[in-house]
């Protein structure tokens, strides 16, 4: 064969050590009525050596025996070349993606997840509790109990719940307990069953409901777990473009000059790019590019504020861009990226000007996932078609400039369970959202008196 | 970390040649009213180059550089240690499996169909009509042809098209026409409407109507294309075994002392275990064990008789074992095992005492494939929880022998679009079902005037 299509590393060259970004960019703490939020003050919600972790600004944290061991279960992920997407463009440029679907649950999600659960299992927790949208953190999570031996309560939100059978399918088979959220096990489920008894729930519902299951639970052997935004979920993901970057050189690529990936919260863009976010700070010149959702703009079009995490504001005051803890994105297929806010790091990054955010529209972003699908051969989810998108754009870019640029992104997870979006889009029955300014000053009224960052 | 986990191979230590079990085991030649079938009466079915493969008594055949690179996007697959499964069972058997679940449409079937696509592309021919009864091959055959640029039509069994949405638009997200069978395209599946206008369907409707739109197609550009039992298909998945020895041996294993795969039409069974069956004729010790379900038990309740592949006779006689061409096996959940025979290669090598035929039921499947998603992580296919299961027997008596047998089986599909038999199980709504011997009898007048193989 004349091409190597995959950089594949071994189990022993995988990275030791996961990278804090938190060590070369400062962000603002996290903020409530009385003054920052001290780490004490999450016993109730998170273990205290996740804890640990979310405030540390050590740059290197080596990475657990045990979770590598966990990571081995299907890690190091392959680094493909995509010639046939190239050849499509007809592009100068060299485009690499580091497929991240090949997790048994289909996403990067168990990055994170399997770390969580392990720090839990090693600080004697028993039991997690977490909320899921569209499903993707629910499963990954609902895995990784089931390989470490916790319990795991999954509130999913209800018109998911019922749209979306076969991710609940998921936890269950790994043996977790997965209800419709609001749900009659939390006073907040009640609270909202009995004021609006047929809600289709919605993502910071079921945040409230999870966080509230765990600091409940009288025996303290439960704590609830987050998927992104987190500082340590951001870390545990970097092993993505530590990888990336071993494999690059294996390929023959002194470096990367555009890094892309699709950002909802931001764990799986910030899980390739912090890496080389730190390249960048060192001097290197590369475009790094989050890539949102036009419907969902929080980084091109949302205000750096003080805002909470969640709609019911049981979250303290977090630094990012926000669309406003209200905002409710429009109904568009990919669910991961439906987040008013923005991983804390990923935002303070963008305010120093390290990076580059893109919106794009979602008829786009399923053209750019069904050529990804004919050429390359795997069908995306509806989040990772946004960055292929925005590879597209580059590459084009690239053969105008005429220029052999080293394109890399991530392919976050497949599309195996998200296909009514391609049905839908193939028969024509999409469209793109486009969301006016004055709606999102609107929402932004309520956090018009909210400390600045 | 203290164990390896996965054997992972590069690209350049590809398998370069395909194994042909036809130059070891003679079968009987596919029989006609006018006796043996020439290469030529082929013609209008499939490409000569298949053809002559079909035909072919080399032991071994080049793999062309084109398929390989195809095979590239997601091959070698890596062969895994499940030590967790070790642990739960307290077996002192090394298990290892290969992982076939890594293609983009989620099993072992593109092997063959971008080595069948490919093929027809060389032989000039534009278009391919295949049947599918649960999706796996239609879906498999849509990835290949997409890649190698040949349009695909697909005939499904109207029940799986209207049960499993997802394999569908699967298939039309590669850019596959697929249509419910019996349709009104062919002068078949007219017949059947006319008649049976609510017909759920069947595979051997489909496989009618699949051959009938290849050779009516008067621009002569239109050819069949099958995804089991042929001895080229067969052939093609031999890259599995010969990629798990090269594996075994950087394992440090010797040799493999149990080799276990579930088997249907035959295919992901031989694609592992043919290499182990030129061992086992040049006089290793092996236990090569094809598993199929209790409520189609072909190998171990049927006779090794002449049948037809299909139920409307559209097919040449096969020499094979068969439970009879109108048996219509129970409703489980493995689609993929439910044929009323077997490939003659894997009938010809159980006659002759090469192999070791085990009938399971889906209750003991489901089971193991719980467990398998509990220790291992990945989520078996339906089919696939059939070879675990006879891996969790196979173990369990390792350990009351006290042996340390190397037990390798196949890890044929992942089961992330057929999770509803998982649900069915885990509230259970499902049963076995026990084939009665005169049902058996039964059926198989119909063929008792035939000719004996």
């Amino acid at each position: 064969m004349k091409k190597i299509r995959k950089i594949l590393l071994n189990e022993s060259d995988m990275p030791r050590q996961w990278y804090n970004l938190a060590a070369d960019i400062k962000v603002p703490p996290f903020m409530s009525p009385n003054g920052p939020v001290p780490e004490e003050a999450w016993a109730p919600v998170f273990p205290m050596n996740l804890v640990e972790q979310e405030y540390s600004t050590q740059r290197w944290i080596d990475i657990p025996e045990g979770i590598l061991e966990l990571l081995t279960k299907w890690r190091p992920s392959p680094l493909h070349r995509a010639y046939e997407l190239e050849q499509a463009i007809g592009t100068p440029a060299r485009i690499y993606y580091k497929n991240e679907s090949l997790s048994p649950a289909g996403s990067h999600k168990p990055n994170t997840a399997v770390a969580q659960a392990w720090y839990n299992k090693e600080f004697g927790i028993t039991r997690l509790s977490t909320e899921t949208g569209a499903g993707q953190w629910g499963s990954a999570l609902a895995f990784a109990c089931s390989l470490v031996g916790l319990e795991c309560k999954v509130f999913m939100v209800r018109i998911s719940f019922d749209q979306k059978p076969y991710r609940k399918l998921m936890m269950q088979t790994w043996g977790a307990t997965c209800v419709a959220s609001p749900s009659k096990e939390t006073q907040a489920g009640r609270n909202i069953l009995e004021k609006t008894p047929d809600t289709p729930g919605s993502l910071g519902i079921a945040i409230s409901e999870a966080i509230e299951a765990a600091v409940t639970d009288t025996t303290g052997n439960t704590r609830y777990s987050l998927g992104s935004v987190l500082n340590h979920v951001m870390m545990h993901q970097t092993i993505i473009g530590l990888e990336a970057k071993k494999q690059l050189k294996i390929a023959g690529e002194n470096k990367a000059d555009v890094i892309i990936g699709c950002a909802g919260g931001g764990s799986n863009f910030a899980g390739l790019a912090f890496p080389f976010v730190l390249d960048k700070i060192n001097g290197a010149q590369i475009d790094i590019i989050p890539v949102e959702p036009a419907s969902c703009p929080t980084l091109t079009k949302g205000p750096y504020v003080y805002d909470h995490g969640d709609t019911a504001k049981m979250t303290p005051l977090v630094a990012m861009y926000s669309l406003g803890h209200s905002f409710v994105p429009a109904p568009i297929h990919a669910g991961g990226l439906r987040y008013h806010g923005m991983a804390p790091l990923v935002s303070k990054a963008t305010k120093e000007g390290l990076l580059s955010p893109l919106a794009l529209h979602q008829l786009e972003s399923y053209e750019a996932g069904i050529l990804f699908a004919k050429t390359e051969g795997i069908i995306p989810a509806p989040e990772t078609t946004h960055a292929i998108a925005a590879v597209i754009r580059e590459a084009k870019k690239a053969k105008e400039e005429g220029k052999q640029k080293v394109i890399l992104f991530n392919f976050s997870g497949h599309g195996l369970l998200d296909l009514t979006g391609y049905d839908r889009f193939l028969t024509g029955q999409l469209e793109n959202y486009e969301l006016p300014d004055d709606v999102i000053a609107e929402n932004l009224k309520e956090i018009a008196g909210y400390p600045k960052p």
